[in-house]
Formats: structure tokens, C-alpha cells, sequence
């Protein structure tokens, strides 16, 4: 590759340029990942694990040439450029980037991603036939190989070694914090989920048990996707055993959803959640910023808000089932007909324990990453070891959750993330449920009429408030800042707490 | 990326896991191909093309690194390896490679691997609006960067530009040569096909106008795809709007197929082509000889035999229909208990004259390959112009199969190849029809009863053999040496015509 900059440019357009052709070869990374999952056939596992090693390798001698310091280094000397507080905090991110990258050795790049590329078909496996044992010498290598990680980004024993990896997917987050937040939540959510058990009622169930042919689904899918504002021309809704996003790169930004004949909400929720997710990815400014910070995602809490609020603040509304009944009436079943609003509410906020974490609802979902935080800092720490793991994870359910985990494959196999390598991205997970909800407090005061709105599918007003004050901004601001610039305050767990509390009354009655 | 071989190891080992990896980043732009044609999103286009063209560049780029010249020349001075004669066919054929890849600057190849992507997608717009206008000024470009490599290749004029172009695909063959075969070809189907004209009869229809729901068709595709012995495990089946074979690599062979209710048997057909290039990929050594010549196809047009064989000497023959008709009548429609097997025998080898290359009869098929391959070879030439291309489309198409095309879609702009930089690619197909009637002669003297087994769905003597006699061998003998090696004759039209009237008699008579 000839570099096509020339020697007369300055230093930080060398430098964009740099970032930009790193940036095309991880969207090719990007692809590789999105086939794993949707396409790849089993046989070719083996090819596809060398093709996401050698570019990962490749991604990162980019992003850790040493021009690249040196381009840098000139640049943040440029009063010029760092009097622009756009370009500052480009030059903050680039720096951030850069630090870390160099702090890898080429060979644990390569290793961890042939690893994580092989482990996610073992994983796939294992989970199939509830196999843990089988998974296990897998886990043990992520494990190792993760902690290699934290060590080399400077992490020496216990969270330090946990915030290590967390900063890759949620820059300026620290555990300590986290616990705070996290615990706070905890004593406010139990009394909710008490209070729905005790209450003796139980919304009815034939929202979750009428029966609707797949193909009539996924046109519906499709539908309601485009109506919230995504746009299929720059992406694609497909199916897949477990629902994601993947922000490819410019113009290409792909979904996935699941079906069950019984089960048109979760698949809705699915699509809504992702697709939250790929407005966030096409809202952020690729083609102005190619491959620079500036049209990253803030943080994966940030873009879990994004999904959440469409998924849940939107789609689990009374005004949203307002539009949608009569529409998947038409399109789905005329057995909707016999179900109203106030039913169709109640059904999609049920709170009741259960086992899979992308099942649960909105109160209980928040127990399944605590377990899953304090689970994985252990095996990092090496407090707990893989052997102990699926009793370690059956022991929380029964004591957080107060469900009997039956086997491995509803219980410590579910998730695909610690075999894709990704420890420390769960409670991003959460973070994403209290942005998405003190977000949505000020969304309430800021955006009049947008119950009535959103209760004849008109979703615009919404989704240009969060490109406005979300989407457009990408990483320029950390996430803390982002929810103070938005909200006023920092990050909290009341705004989801009261919003949770008012949504659950009128199902549950108050606690 | 760093060299994974050690400085002891000797020149031959690390000229293979130089080309192993070069081959590892190859099958990259493999997937990036495959999934432009099926999964694309329109606006993803941008990206697609800097995605191909930074790993094309890289691609070349390694395989033209001085050390490859270095090793390769050690190896051939190195008798032990020479004396090996599989070995000996490998070097010949790297060095091949080597000498031609050198011979491309690189902006060369990066300005082709971008410009045929966007020329894909201005192609596919422009034919749905049937406006040549507007893919006009790519074709000018494509014509024009094929002539530069055709140059750099160290073609002059006229053929000899031509021929630089079809040695890749084609190895070892010359217009001069491929001239003579077509010409008698023609000469001899032009009685065949008249006499099918003036027949005055016509076969029945039903087979072709019979409504069937895709979704069926799509398990039925698939399981004839099984049934024949292509990997599901290693490979897929997907739709899309024209069929082809991707050999990624090792475990990863895609085939596609399109769908029409009333046209199951277009589908099926297309499925027996792909799933015969499919099954020779499949076939080739690559665990063996990762990235070398000797797990590569002999040819284009040997390739194409193994999916004409599939599609017309399998798909075409009454054998088969006995095994297909009461599986087809149980998993598409009872509606095919009413045919007989004559009946389909008869629909499936219609001759009739039509606009369409793929949705030609074999006797006529070979007509309009010739029309491409004289009207790209003037344009290569020069003595076409882009502006005059659809007008001496038409007329050949008036003069050569006797019908008017209505519009640019069904004429000029109805092939991808132009589009993606195939210019010399077109004889192959042809070249491939010759080859497998030739093969089939061979077959039907080498494999008792096999006509039954066919009846009886059974395929796997028949692979067998082309394992054995074919797919095993790669790249090891050139296409006309294998066909010698094969049926003790060198090509020629000869087998091809007495199979087609052989096949057309029980349907049009003797000519």
C-alpha cells in the first residue's frame, strides 16, 4: 500500500489520511464478523479465523506505525488545530487510541482474535449440546489471554486489571464508580420486582402466544424498522440465533432479529433494540469524519441507550402500541383485533423472573449483568476459577433471581460475549439502561406532544432530538459529559428508577 | 504481519506459506465479492469499492515481492523439487503467476479493483432502467484499463491484446486456436438448430409454466444440491439476481440460485450449474496445497465443464427425470404427476432462439458466446466504439439467432461480466460445453450403468470419477492436457455435436 499523501502535507491530514485506510480495513473486519454470524458455514471456521487474524493484525500495525506518533505529536504542538475544540478532542481520542494500541504486543492481537474467532464456534456448540466441560478449555484461554491484555494496558491485580479492559468499551468508566451506581440500583429495583410478585396479578399472556407465520413477520420487521427512521438503503434486517447490530462502516450498517412463530413482540423488541442501535450508527458523521474519533460512538453505554430507548422507552409505551395494534392487525393476525392497548401495555411490561438474560424485562434485566460484572471480575481477578463457574453462576440466579438454572446451555452458556473475548462489556449493558432513561426525562420536557407523536407512527421529531444531541457528536464528548451536556446532571440511577416505578404502576399497582 | 518462517527454513516452504497467506487475504476479496451480489447494501457501494481495492492492492502486492522472485528462482534450481513432477507442475505454474502479476503496477490494479466495483452497482442500475447511456462512460473506462493491463501483459494489437486478457482465465489458450473450434462448431450447429425450427414441433410447456411457491423451492433447491454431494457444511445456497459460485476457500463455497413461482425448472437448472462449479471447488486439494497452483482449476473452461456436465449431460437427461418427477411431484406440487418423464425430457431440451444467454438451450447457448467473444474483441481492438457496441449487438443478434431485441436490458446490458472487468472471459463457456460433452463420452465408457444409478438418484460414482479423473489434479495439467490425459484426444467440437443431436432426436427428429 503506497501511502497517497503527499510530503507536503501537514502532519495531521497524513495523520487522517492514516486513520481512514485503518478504518476501511476494520469495516473488512467488521464484515468478517457479521458473516460469522449470520452466513459462515461450520466448515469454514478454520479459513475464517486466519482471514480475522491476519487483518486485525494488519488493522493494528496501522493504528501503531510510528508515523502515526509522530503525525500526532505535531499535531497536538499546532495551536492552530488544538484551539478548535472539535479537533482537540479528535487529537484527545487519536492520543487515547494510539497510547493503547502500542501497548500490544502484535502476536496477543493475532492470538486473541484466531482465539475468539475459533472459541465462538466452540462456544456455539458447547451451548447446543450444554456442554460446558466442553467450552471450558476455552473460556480458559480467553481468560488468560485477556488478563495478558489488561496487564499490558497497565492493569497489575484486581479491578485495576477489570478497568483495563472496560475502558475499550466505555472510556473513563471505573469499577468503583460502577459498584456505586450498580448498588444503588440494586436496593431501588428489589422492592419493584418484590412488589410485582406480591401483587398477585399476571398480564395476559396471548400477545406472547399467538401463533404468526415467520415470512408475514419479517416483512413487519422490516416495516417498523424503516417507519422508526432506518434506512434500508444503507443497511440490511437479517436473521440470526442471537440479535446484533454491526455499524460495517459508511453506508453499510446491518441488523439481525429472531423469530418464533409464538413470539412477535420478542422479535419486535429485537428489531427495535438493534435498530436503535443502527440509527445511532447512521447517525454519526462517518462520511465527515471517516475512521476518526469524531464519528465514533461515545461509549457502548451510549450506544446501548440508543437501543434501549427505541426498544423499551418507545416500544414497551401505551402510545407506541397505540399505532402498532391496527397496523400488525392488518399485517400479522386479525386475532389483534380482540386485544387493547391497555393489554397489549401490560403484557410487554410484565416483570418476572427468568433465566435468559435477553428475555427478561426491564427490572429484572439489570440483576443478569450485575451477576455477570461481579462474575467475570472474579475470573480476571482469579478469585474464581472456570471449574467453579457454572456453580458460581447457578448459586447468584437462585440468590438474585430466585430461579433454579436447570442447565448449562439457560444458564453460564447463554451469551456469546466472553467467547467473542469481550470481558468488561456487560455492564455497559446497564450503564445504557440509565442513559436511556434520563435521556428520556429530558426528551419528556424538551419534545411537546410526543406521546401523541409516536401514537400515529410518527417517530422524526424523536429521532432528530437524538441526532441533534446524541448521534452528531460521536466521541467528542465522553459519556459522563454527554449525559451532563444532555441532562444537566451526572449519571444516576433515580431518572430509570422513577421511570420504571410510573411504568410499572399501572400494571402492578404501586409498591 | 511478520514472516511465520524462520530464516533455517528452506527457499520452496517459505515461497508456500508466502502464497498461503497472499491466498489467506485473496479469499477475503472472495467474501467481499460474494456478498456484494447478495447482501449489499446500495449505499455501501463507497466503501466496497476502497474495501477491494486496499486488499487487491495487498493482494498484489505480495505476490510481487522481490522475496517471491528470490525463492521461486532457488526452487527451480533446486533438483530434488524439479525431479517431484506434482512439484515440478507447481513451480511452473507460480512462476507463471509470479512473471504476470510482476508485470501490473500496482496503481493498475488498484484503479481495476475500484472501478469494476462502482462499475457493478452503475451497471445494475443502468440495466434495470435498460439505459445504456449511463453505463456507457464505465464500460469506456473498463475497456480502457483492460487494454493498459493488456499491454503491461505485452499484448500489441488486436488479438494479441486479446489473448494477454484471456491467458488468465483461460491458461494457455489463443483466439487463433479458439476461433477454429467455434467456427466448426458453428458450422454444424446451425443444421441442428434449423432443423429443431422446422421441426414444427413444439414441447409441451406445463413444466415451465406450473406455479410453485419459492419457499418450497428453496428447501427442494437445497436438497438436490445435497443429493448431487455438495457440503452443506462447507458451503451454502442463497438467491440472488444472477446465480454464480463462489470459492472462497477451504470450507467455504457459495453457490446461488434465482426464483421464479412459474419457472421451478430455470432454478433447478441453475442449481445443478452452480452446484457442479461447487462441487469441483469443493474437490480441489486446498487443505493440501493451501494458496497453490496445485489446489487452483485448470481453467475457466474446465470449471465450466464440471457445471454444464451437472446442469445439461445430468440435469438434461431423461435418467434423471425418472429419479426427479415423483420426488418433485412430493416436495413442490402434485401438479407434476401429470407429466411424464418424455415430457419433461422434452420441455427440459427445447431448442428456441431467445434474447437471453442464461435462459438459453445448449444448441443455441454457444451462438451468443460467440457474438461476445467477436464484438469484445473488436472493442478491445479498437475497431468497435463503445457508442456503436448496442447497435452491432443488435444486428448480430438478428443475423446470428434471427430475433429482435426490444431493448438494451435483454441486448448488451444483460451480462455482469463487462461490468466487472471480464473481457476474455466469455470463450470459456463455451470452451466448457466442448469440454464436458468430451468428458461425458469418456463417463458413459468408463462407468457401468450409470444411466441407472442417475434413474435411482444416486450421484456419488459419478463424482467419484470426477474427483478422481478431475478436481483432484488443480492446476497440475493445463486444460488441454487433462482432456488429452482424459479422452486420449485433444478438444474439439466433435463429442459436443453428437451428443446435442443424439439428445434433440427423441425430441426433433433426425436433422
Amino acid at each position: 500500500m503506497s501511502d497517497t499523501t503527499g510530503s507536503s502535507t501537514r502532519p495531521y491530514d497524513q495523520l487522517l489520511e492514516s486513520l481512514r485506510q485503518a478504518d476501511v480495513l476494520r469495516s473488512v473486519t467488521g464484515l468478517l464478523s457479521w458473516d460469522q454470524e449470520t452466513m459462515l458455514p461450520r466448515r469454514g471456521t478454520e479459513l475464517r479465523a486466519e482471514q480475522v487474524a491476519m487483518l486485525s493484525s494488519m488493522v493494528h500495525e496501522r493504528q501503531t506505525n510510528p508515523r502515526v506518533g509522530e503525525w500526532l505529536s505535531a499535531s497536538e504542538e499546532d495551536e492552530e488545530l488544538t484551539s478548535d475544540a472539535a479537533i482537540a478532542a479528535n487529537l484527545r481520542e487519536i492520543r487515547r487510541n494510539y497510547e493503547r494500541a502500542v501497548l500490544l504486543p502484535p502476536a496477543l492481537v493475532r492470538e486473541l482474535a484466531q482465539t475468539t474467532t475459533l472459541a465462538v464456534q466452540a462456544w456455539r456448540e458447547a451451548r447446543e449440546r450444554s456442554d460446558f466441560p466442553a467450552f471450558a478449555p476455552w473460556l480458559e484461554r480467553i481468560v488468560r489471554l485477556s488478563r495478558s491484555q489488561a496487564e499490558c494496558y497497565g492493569g497489575t491485580t484486581g479491578d485495576s486489571l477489570y478497568d483495563a479492559l472496560m475502558e475499550g468499551f466505555e472510556p473513563g468508566a471505573r469499577s468503583a464508580e460502577v459498584r456505586v451506581v450498580f448498588d444503588e440500583l440494586r436496593g431501588q429495583l428489589t422492592p419493584l420486582i418484590r412488589a410485582a410478585a406480591e401483587s398477585g396479578r399476571r398480564p395476559d399472556d396471548r400477545l406472547h402466544t399467538m401463533r404468526i407465520p415467520i415470512e408475514r413477520q419479517v416483512r413487519f420487521n422490516a416495516m417498523v424498522a424503516a417507519q422508526i427512521g432506518f434506512d434500508m438503503d444503507a443497511g440490511r434486517l437479517d436473521t440470526s440465533t442471537h440479535p446484533f447490530c454491526s455499524g460495517i462502516g459508511y453506508g453499510d450498517t446491518r441488523l439481525t432479529t429472531r423469530y418464533r412463530e409464538d413470539g412477535f413482540p420478542d422479535a419486535l423488541s429485537s428489531t427495535l433494540h438493534e435498530g436503535g442501535h443502527g440509527l445511532y450508527e447512521q447517525g454519526l458523521p462517518k462520511a465527515a469524519y471517516p475512521g476518526q474519533p469524531l464519528s465514533e460512538d461515545a461509549s457502548l453505554g451510549i450506544h446501548e441507550s440508543q437501543s434501549r430507548l427505541w426498544e423499551n422507552m418507545v416500544g414497551r409505551s401505551a402510545a407506541f402500541w397505540e399505532w402498532l395494534l391496527p397496523v400488525a392487525s392488518r399485517e400479522l393476525t386479525r386475532e389483534l383485533d380482540t386485544v387493547s392497548v391497555e393489554e397489549a401495555y401490560a403484557a410487554m411490561n410484565r416483570v418476572e423472573p427468568g433465566l435468559i438474560r435477553v428475555e427478561s424485562d426491564e427490572a429484572t434485566y439489570n440483576l443478569h449483568i450485575m451477576l455477570r460484572f461481579d462474575l467475570e471480575r472474579s475470573l480476571l481477578a482469579g478469585d474464581l476459577s472456570i471449574a467453579d463457574l457454572p456453580e458460581a453462576w447457578n448459586a447468584r440466579m437462585r440468590e438474585d433471581l430466585g430461579v433454579e438454572v436447570p442447565d448449562d446451555r439457560r444458564g453460564v452458556l447463554q451469551d456469546v460475549h466472553w467467547s467473542s473475548g469481550l470481558i468488561g462489556y456487560f455492564p455497559t449493558y446497564t450503564l445504557g439502561n440509565l442513559y436511556a432513561a434520563q435521556f428520556w426525562a429530558a426528551i419528556g420536557t424538551e419534545i411537546r406532544g410526543l406521546d401523541e407523536q409516536v401514537a400515529r407512527g410518527e417517530f422524526s421529531m424523536l429521532l432528530e432530538w437524538l441526532r441533534e444531541n446524541v448521534h452528531r457528536h460521536g466521541r467528542r464528548y465522553r459519556a459522563g459529559e454527554l449525559c451532563e451536556r444532555i441532562t444537566g446532571a451526572p449519571l444516576s440511577a433515580a431518572p430509570f428508577v422513577r421511570y420504571l416505578a410510573a411504568k410499572l404502576e399501572p400494571v402492578y399497582g404501586r409498591p
